[in-house]
C-alpha cells in the first residue's frame, strides 16, 4: 500500500562539508552548500519539504535519524566513510524504520575493496552510485515518484 | 573532458521478458514494452537516439555491446543474472570501453550473497539499484546531463 | 494443502545429449532416447502428462522454464554442469514457483568441490543424485505420490 | 561387475523416533513404526531382507555398522544430525564398504550452512533428500534394481 | 503473550560432575550436587518445580530434551562442550520449541576460538557465562520473571 | 583473592536512548529512564553507589570509561552497536582494568553475523545477553555476591 | 605410449572475433582470420589437418567438443572469458578425453584474481598464455612434436 | 622437575576393535588383543602398570579419562574419530592436567583434510602417527624413560 | 621532486591522554604534557612549527586532518585504536593528500590479530612502532631530513 | 616500441639437475645437458647468445638474476619449487626489469593447491607449462619473433 | 610387499646446531653430536649404516637428499623450520621416492599456525614429535622393525 | 630492568646488495657501502661497537644471527624478501632472545599483500619502515637511547 512522501531528510557523513574543495576540474565551484541548494530545488517542484544536514561525527548523524522518526516520510543519507564501519548508524536507521535511499558521489564498488561492503545497503530501499551529485536528484525523484520497494523472500 | 551524449543502448538480460507478468499488485501491467516507452519517451525529451533489447541469451548480449562500439555514446545495462556470472560480457564491455550505467529493478544488496557480486560495478559509472523502472530513467537523465565519472586513485 | 501433479516438464543440461556414448560398460546402451522412453512409462502408469527436453544452451533451458509456468504442476531438472553456474536458471525456475525436483545421475558430492554448490537445490523440493537414471524414475513417483515438501523455520 | 541386493540394513539416527509427533498437518500420523512397515513392504516385493534401526546413540550407529558387513548387502543410512558431525559413522561405513545410500527427510541444502556438510556423501553411492518417507523407497528401489554407481575420475 | 513458567528441566553436559573437584581456592568445596541445591532452593523461592541432570553423554542429554516437551516450561542447558559440536542436542532443542536459556560457568569468549560457536545460542532466548553458578540462578530469574524474548527482524 | 564492590558504573550506548519507544506490546512503557530506576534499587538493596549513563557518542563512552579507573570498582557495560566495531573503547577497558560485565538487551547471537564478534566479551569476566532489562539485575547481583571470575589457561 | 597428431580443432571463444580491432599499434591489423592463417600455415607444415572456429556462444563450443571425440586427435582452446566460468565446457572436455593444450593471447595470471581460476587448466596437458598469437603455434608446435604430457601422482 | 611414570592408562577410540578384521595384508591378523599384549610386555619391560580400554562410545572415553586422575601417571590415546570432533574429550584431559600422547596408527596428516585438525594435539607432550601398533611401544618407550615436553613461549 | 617540511601537526587518538598514567615502571612519569614538550624540542632544533593534539573524538581528527591542509606541510599520527577502524580518518588523510608518518608507541604487530590492520598504513610515507615516543622523534628527523618515500608499482 | 632480442639466460631452479633420472618411458635419456644443447641450438637458429644455468640454492638463482641486468635482454626462468615460495627471486626479477618468460616441465596447475600460486608470473610477460622440454624451444622462439606483451589495465 | 631397511640418512634442518646450547634444564648437556651418537648406537643394535647431517642451508639438505637415493634404504628427517616453507625439500623427497619419517623434537602442534603445515608430512610414512630426541630412536625403531605404512584411499 | 647496548649488529637480506644501482633519481648514488658509513657514524657518537653484513643467503643470515648471541647486544634487521618468507630466520632470532629492531626501507603495507605478513615483527622490539636509510639511524637511536619495549598483555 502506497504512502505519500512530503517531507525528506538529507544526511550527509564525514569529509562531505569539503565538497568542492578539490579536483574542481571535475566538478566546478559546486560546494556542499550548492548541492543543498539543487536538492531544495529538487524538493520544491514535488512540494517536499527537505531538511539538509552534514556532520563528520557518527553521533550526529545518529541523533538525526532518530529524530527524524516523527519528523521525515523519508531518508536519503550518503553516510560516507561510515557506511562501511557504523553499525551504530543502522541500528538508529532500524528503528527509523521507514523508507531509505542509500547515496554516493564515487562509484564504491570501483574502489577499495573495504568499500564494498555497506551496513545500509540491505536495510534501504534501493542504492546509487557513482552518478555524482545527479543521484541525491535521482533519489527525490523516486521518492517523489512514490516507488514502493521491490521485495523479495 | 566531456563528451556530449547523443545515442543510447539500454539492455536487458534473462528473465526481464517476465516484467510484468508477476507481482502486478507492485508494477500494475507495467511489462518490457512498457518500460521501452518510458525510456523512450525520456530519451525523447533529449533528443537522444535509443536502442532497447532484451534477451536471455549471454551470446546475443554480447553481439550487441560488440556491436555498441560504433553505434552508441554510452550503454545501460540490467544484466540481470548475467551481472554475477559473465565475464564475457564484462570483456565486451571493456572493449566497448565508452560510458556505462548498471542498473537493477530490485535492491540486490538486500537478496542473497551471491548477488552482491557484480563483474560489471567496477568497470560502470555508476550503479542504480532497488528504484524499479524509475533506476532506468535515473540513469537517462545523469547521461543527458553529462555526468562526469568521480575519479579515485 | 495438496494439488495433484498432472504433468511434469523433464529438463536435461549440457552434455546429457552424449548419454550412452561413454562408459557403457556401465549403462549398456542408454541413451538420452532411452532414457525418456522410461520416463514416458512411468509417467503413463500415473496418467501424467510429460514433456522431456534436453540442450547444451542455457537460454534455451531458461526458455522452456518460463514456458512451463503455465503448462507443467512440476519440473524435474538435471541442469548438468549449469546447475552449479547459472543464476539465470535459478531466477527462472523461482519465477516458476511450482514443484521443483533436482536430479543427478552421478554422486556430485563425491566429485570436485565446485560440484557441491547447487544454485538450484535450496529453492527445490528435494534433490537426488547417484542412483543414474532410476533418479528420474524416483523423482515422477515422488510427484505422482503427491510429496509435500518438508518445511524448516 | 553387478552383485545382486538381497538384504538391507536401514539406519536412522538422533530425533528420527519423533517422527509423527510434529507437523502432523504434513505427515498425518506417521511414526517411525509406520515407516519401517512401508520400508518392509517395498521390501518383500522384491524378497529382500530387511534389519530397521534407530538410536540417537551415535555409539549404537556405529555398532550396528561394523555388525552388517556379514549381514548385510546394501545400508540405507538417514544419520540425522550425525550426517554432519561424526567423523566415526564415517569410518565404520569406510570399513563395511559396501553400497551406501544416504537419506534425509527434509532438503537440508535449503536448511542452514552447519547442514550442507555431509561426512557421507562422497562414500555412498547417493544421496536422496527432500521427498519425505519416499526417499527410503526409492532407495530401496535403486538399491533392488542393482544400480551400478556412476564413477568419475 | 506472556504464559507462566512452572516447571525448569536444567540439563548440565559433559565434564560438569567434575565441578568442585578442582580449582578449590575459586569456588570452595561447591560440587555439582551443592549446584542443585542452590537451584532448588531458588526455584522453591518462586513455586518452580525442577528437576536437575548431568550426563556425559550426547544421547542421553537427547533424551531428557525429547521427553520435557510435555513435562517442563523452560529448559536451561549447560551443555558444556557439547554446546560447541553437537547438532543432534540442537535438533532435540528444535523439537522442544519452548523456552531456552543457554548458561556456560565460564567465558567461552575468552577461551579458544573454537569454543565461541555454540550450536544452542541462536535458538535459545538468552545466553549467560562468565559469573560460575550464578548464572543459573540469573537463568531462573528471568524464567521466573516471565521475561519475553526480543524479537529482531 | 576477593574484593568487595561498593560502586558501579552502568554505561549504555547509541540507540539505547530509544528503549520504551518502541515494541511496546513487549516492555510496556519501560524507558531508560525507567530501567535506570530498577538498577538504582537493586544497587540500593546491596548498599552500592551506582553512576547510570547513557551516550550515543562513542568519545563519551570513552571518557567515562577512563574516569572510572578511580571512582568504581566495577563497570556494566551495553555498548550496543560500539560492542562490535569500537576497539577505543576497548582499549579503554583494557586501562581500567577492574571488573567488566558485558550485557545485551538482546539476544546478539541469533542475529546478524557481525554481531557475533565482540571487542569487549573476551576482556570481560562475563557476558550476559537476551534476557532484557533482566540483564542489568543479574550483573548486579553477580557483582554483589562477589563471584571471581572462572580462569581458563 | 605415443600415437601420432593428425588432426587439431582449434576454438576460440567470446570476443575473440574482436582480435584486430584494438590495440593495433600492439598487432598491427591481426586479425582472427590472420590468426587463422598463421595455424593454418604451421599445421600445412607438419601435414595435420586443422579446424578453426570462434563463437561467442558457450553452446556452440560445447557442440564442436563433442564433435571432435571422433574428428579431431586434439584440441587446442582459448576459451576466453568462459575459461573461468563454464563447467559445461569442462565436462565437454571430460566427454573428448584426448590431448588438450590450453592457450591464452594475454597473461592471465597477471590481471584480476577471478582470471587465475580456470575450469580447463587441470584437465588439459598444458597451459600457454602472455606470449599473443605466438602461443597458438607453441601449442601446434608441442602437438606435432607429439609430447607427452609429464604426469605427478 | 621430572617425576617417575609408574603407571599408564591407554586408551582406543571408535572402531579401533576392527583392528585385524581388514588389510589383513598389511598387519597380518593382529587385533585389538594382540596390541594390548604387546603394549603390556613393553610396560613390563619398565615395570608400569598398564590398563588397556576400548571404546566406540564418546562417553566412555570420557569416563575412563577422569576416572585416571587419581589412578594412572600418564595416558596414551588413540581417540581415532572422536580425535577430529570431541572438545568433550579435550576437556575431560585438560580435567587430567597430567602427562598424554597422542597416537595414530595411520599418517592422519596424508588423509583428508578435516583429518589434519586434531582437539588434542595441542594439549599432549607429543604426537606419534603412521608407525602402526609401534606408535604405542615408542609412546610407552617415551613415557618410560621419562622425557619432558619441549616448552615454547 | 623535493620539498621543505617547515611545519608539521602531531595528532594522538583515543586513551593517549592516559600517557603515563599507568605502567610507570616502563615510562616514569612521562605525560602527554612531556611527549610533546620532547616533540617541540625536537622541531625546534630544526626551525619547524608544530601543533601537538590529542583527542578521543573521530570527529575532532577528521576536522584537524581536514584544517591541516593549508597548515601543515606534514602529519605525523598515532591515530591508536582508530588506525583499525576509522576509514572516515582515512578518507581525510587522503583530502590531505601531503606527507603522513604513522607511529605507535607499542608493536602493533606483537598485539591482537584486529591491530594488524591499519587504514593509515598504505597511504602513509612510512610507519614506526615499538620504540615508544622516540618514535615521534624519528619521524620528525625523517621529515626534516627531508626523505623521499620510496616507491614502489 | 621493439627492441630486438639478441641474448637470452635461462635460469633452471631446484632439483631440475635430476631431469632424465628418472621416469626414462618418458623423457628418454634427456638430461639437463640434453635441454641446454636443444636451446642452445635453437638459439643459434637466431644467432642469439645464449646462457643455461641450474642451481638447488637461492641465492645462487638471486646472484644470476642481479647479474644478468647488463649482460641479458631476457630471462627464461624456471624457478620450480622456487616458484611458489621465493619472494627473494621476485625481488631481483623485478630490479631487472627486461623481459621474462616463466616456463614449467609439468602442468603446475594440475598438481597440489600450493603448487597454483607464482610469485613469478604476474611479473612475466608469458607462462609457459605442461609441455615439457618443448616449453623451453617455444620460449626462445617468442623471443626471437619479438613479441610484446599484451597489456590490461 | 616388504623389504629391508639396512642403511638411514638421518638428516637435520636449520638450527638444530644450536641443541644443547639453550634450555639446559631441560636437556642436560646433550648437544647434535651426542644425538648423533644415540642414533649411531641404536642403529649398530640393528646393523644399520647411518650417516647423520645438519646444516642451516636449504641446497646443502637438498643435495643430501638427491644423493641418497642410490645410497639409504630410508630417511629420517627433522626439516625444522623448512618443514614450514620449502616445497623444493618436498621436491627432492618426492624424487627419493622411498621410505621417510619426519621427525621433530618439540610438539609443533602445540606452537604458532604457522608450524602446523608441513609440506612432508602427507608424503610421509610417519610423523613424531614432541618426545624429545628420543623421536629419533622410534623413528630407528619403526624402520628397522619393517613397518609397513598403512595406506588409506 | 635496563641493561645498556654497547654492541649492534646490523643485518641486510637478499638483493639489499643493489642499494643505489637504480632509482638514482631519489636516493642519489647511496650504496650499501654508503649506507654502512652512515650507520657506523651513528654508533660512534654513541661509542657502539657496529658490525654490518649483506647477504642473499638465508643461510648466512641465520649463521650471523647464531653468532650474534654472545657478540652483539642488539640486532637491526632488514631481511628485505625473508621477512615474509623465512621461519628459519625467525626460529634463529628466538634463539638469540634480545633486543631486535626490524627496518624496511620502504613502507611494506603500501605494496602486495604477502609483504604484508612478517614472521620477524611479532618477536622484534619494534618495527620502522618507510623512511628510507633514515630507519637504520633511528633504530639505533632507539637502542642508544635504551628504550624499552612496551608490554602488551
Amino acid at each position: 500500500m502506497k504512502k505519500n512522501i512530503n517531507s525528506i531528510l538529507i544526511l550527509n557523513g564525514p569529509n562531505l562539508n569539503l565538497l568542492g574543495q578539490r579536483e574542481q576540474q571535475y566538478y566546478g565551484n559546486n560546494t556542499i552548500e550548492d548541492l543543498e541548494k539543487q536538492c531544495q530545488k529538487k524538493c520544491d517542484e514535488y512540494s517536499i519539504r527537505m531538511k539538509f544536514e552534514q556532520s563528520n561525527s557518527e553521533s550526529d548523524l545518529i541523533k538525526w535519524i532518530q529524530d527524524a522518526k516523527e519528523e521525515y516520510d523519508a531518508i536519503i543519507i550518503n553516510a560516507a566513510a561510515y557506511t562501511h564501519t557504523s553499525i551504530a548508524i543502522r541500528d538508529a536507521l532500524l528503528f527509523y524504520d521507514k523508507t531509505i535511499i542509500e547515496v554516493h558521489l564515487s562509484n564504491i564498488m570501483a574502489r577499495e575493496n573495504f568499500r564494498h561492503k555497506s551496513f545500509i545497503s540491505d536495510i534501504a530501499m534501493g542504492v546509487i552510485c557513482g552518478i555524482g551529485t545527479q543521484g541525491y536528484i535521482a533519489a527525490i525523484e523516486a521518492l517523489a515518484k512514490n516507488i514502493l520497494p521491490i521485495k523479495h523472500q
